[in-house]
């Protein structure tokens, strides 16, 4: 049965299973039936793209289970996609608690959608898949396992009030879809950047990450912002090596984002300690480094999904830290556009996100 | 061995046994010997205050073993109480991250302490359990195990970069100490409403909780602050009681803050949609609520440990909501201060103290 009061429709309420009254994110189990609400739409899906968070997380799961399983890694990690989208009726890794995005083609638009779609638009979403009802049909059989990015056949509802960017044409469709799945990210960040400037000098910003996708385009949203110096920490020489190459920052330093002290001197040998600092690294663990970059007065921005909330709140009373600490909200009016425009003025991020999109 | 590098020590990184480099909070054990390093005070503890997700936990975790204990329910809780302590070397929850605070007496002052104590003064931390070095030496043998207070001997360590205030005389200790506890969250309150003011015009707040210890503080903080409207949510009519007899808030709501609807229709039926949204309520699932309870542009902070990052996040960006999000960090200048000028100013917060604190 489908519940019909407001406000209830617009956020795909009807469509929660159980628990009843959870909204779709928190709800384990959704109705991915085909059928549109007068105010969805139905989505021919393309391709998924899972977050970083997730991917990480299912490929270390099924590394044991992979060598017993007949197909090895890609039949491994096909089973644990397959099977998380039955049991819940939208891909939301149960472990993470997060999903990632999908392209695909506009199939029916309900009469009383408000999205501005049209059947034929090709578009990507910019909810989470963590929310969006989902059925698969092709058994993710064009999928090999090893990429973020799952080719995929089936169907996906938008409802009322989720967002979707129709995709640019100037750009490959992985590229685009990879920058989108990010594009809260550098637009957040340049909010507080311009936040930071109102005490009239412009900050010192440290990314944590930044050679990954959220952070090159962190990095270069700040820079636009007018940040007064941009750091980006990267774990490795190679990944220093790209970084530096990108030219998207004024500093490059080398640090475990796990090891506070490390991640304390190096931000301030070079330049720190940082008004504004942005944790765009995928990995448990980083709460403490970034705590301690952070200047008293100054903003933390999470953006990983591997992000503990009671590290960050006790991590920042334990060391006495007078700081803002910001849940990183994938939703900024404006972020597609903004983060799209990055993309094609800044050469550096498009050379990072190439490097680290499969089919870039 | 003990790791001697700066800023190693202020911050007790040579008191982490496991694993090596990690921040005290973070760390999943520290050393509680009582030797003490130049920059060290140690504490004669009298009580710990453990904190709400940390002590409901723990109940529920042993109701199934306490029929079958020596002893019931206060045997199984000291079980459990010890059993962290002696494993960790602090009272950290493993299970909520959490841990509370503590008070007791001032043993001795290491040379180069910059904490401003002496031996004898009766102080409480103002840094988490979580990565306060800890003994117990008593067995707990005076707690029932009915409270978050807990009567306890042993020593506590407090670092040079930790927080502790000497108790008022002019209140009970076990009062001193639940508002110290959650001092953090009307300073942070106090601040964002300032803050939103920045318009020119003033918010309406809206509290989870209200009729709660961190709740009924942060409602006082917001109405000093210059709240336009300040609207209490509880989830019962004995709370709804509670508070409307303390006169803390103009509005007082009766909803159940894990159903998202049920939260955003009665705030806004209340005077919402509001600027400040404060979660005080410390179970899972509330943060669907709090962030619909939340006009766009407004902030929502986040006080209640059982808050999860990523629904927090995912939620905002699934329902497209432009709002600041807020990991409440338990620090802010002048926190214990403003605490316990609240209580002293405002019968109905101590109403409300005196009725959850059992010893009060």
């Amino acid at each position: 049965m489908q519940r019909q009061d407001f406000p209830r429709s617009p956020l795909g309420l009807h469509r929660v299973i159980e628990p009843a009254g959870a909204l779709p994110q928190a709800a384990w189990r959704v109705d991915p039936s085909p059928r549109l609400w007068p105010d969805e739409v139905r989505v021919r899906v393309e391709r998924l793209n899972l977050d970083a968070a997730s991917f990480r997380q299912l490929t270390e799961a099924v590394q044991a289970d992979a060598a017993n399983t007949e197909g090895g890694h890609a039949a491994a990690m096909r089973a644990a996609v397959l099977g998380i989208v039955a049991e819940r009726g939208k891909m939301q890794n149960p472990v993470t608690g997060s999903g990632g995005m999908l392209t695909g083609i506009v199939e029916e638009v309900g009469p009383d959608s408000p999205l501005g779609l049209a059947a034929g638009d090709r578009i990507a979403t910019l909810v989470s898949l963590s929310l969006t009802p989902l059925a698969i049909t092709d058994g993710l059989a064009h999928w090999d396992g090893r990429s973020e990015q799952v080719p995929c056949d089936g169907h996906a509802i938008l409802f009322g009030r989720s967002i979707a960017a129709v995709l640019p044409a100037d750009m490959p469709v992985p590229l685009a879809l990879a920058v989108l799945d990010v594009c809260g990210a550098p637009a957040l960040t340049a909010r507080v950047v311009r936040e930071a400037w109102s005490g009239g000098t412009p900050p010192v910003v440290a990314i944590l990450g930044a050679a990954g996708k959220s952070g090159s385009l962190s990095a270069a949203a700040a820079r636009e912002a007018g940040a007064r110096t941009v750091i980006g920490l990267v774990p490795t020489q190679a990944e220093a090596d790209l970084l530096s190459k990108a030219d998207l920052v004024d500093e490059v330093v080398i640090a475990d984002a796990r090891d506070p002290a490390a991640v304390a001197q190096s931000v301030r040998a070079a330049g720190g300690p940082a008004q504004v600092t942005v944790v765009c690294v995928d990995v448990p663990g980083c709460e403490g480094g970034a705590v301690l970059a952070t200047a008293d007065g100054g903003t933390v921005i999470f953006f990983s999904m591997a992000t503990s909330f009671s590290a960050a709140a006790l991590g920042a009373e334990g060391v006495a830290a007078d700081i803002t600490m910001l849940i990183g909200n994938g939703y900024v009016p404006g972020h597609a556009a903004l983060a799209l425009d990055l993309v094609r003025a800044e050469t550096g991020v498009r050379q990072i996100f190439e490097s680290r999109t499969a089919e870039g």
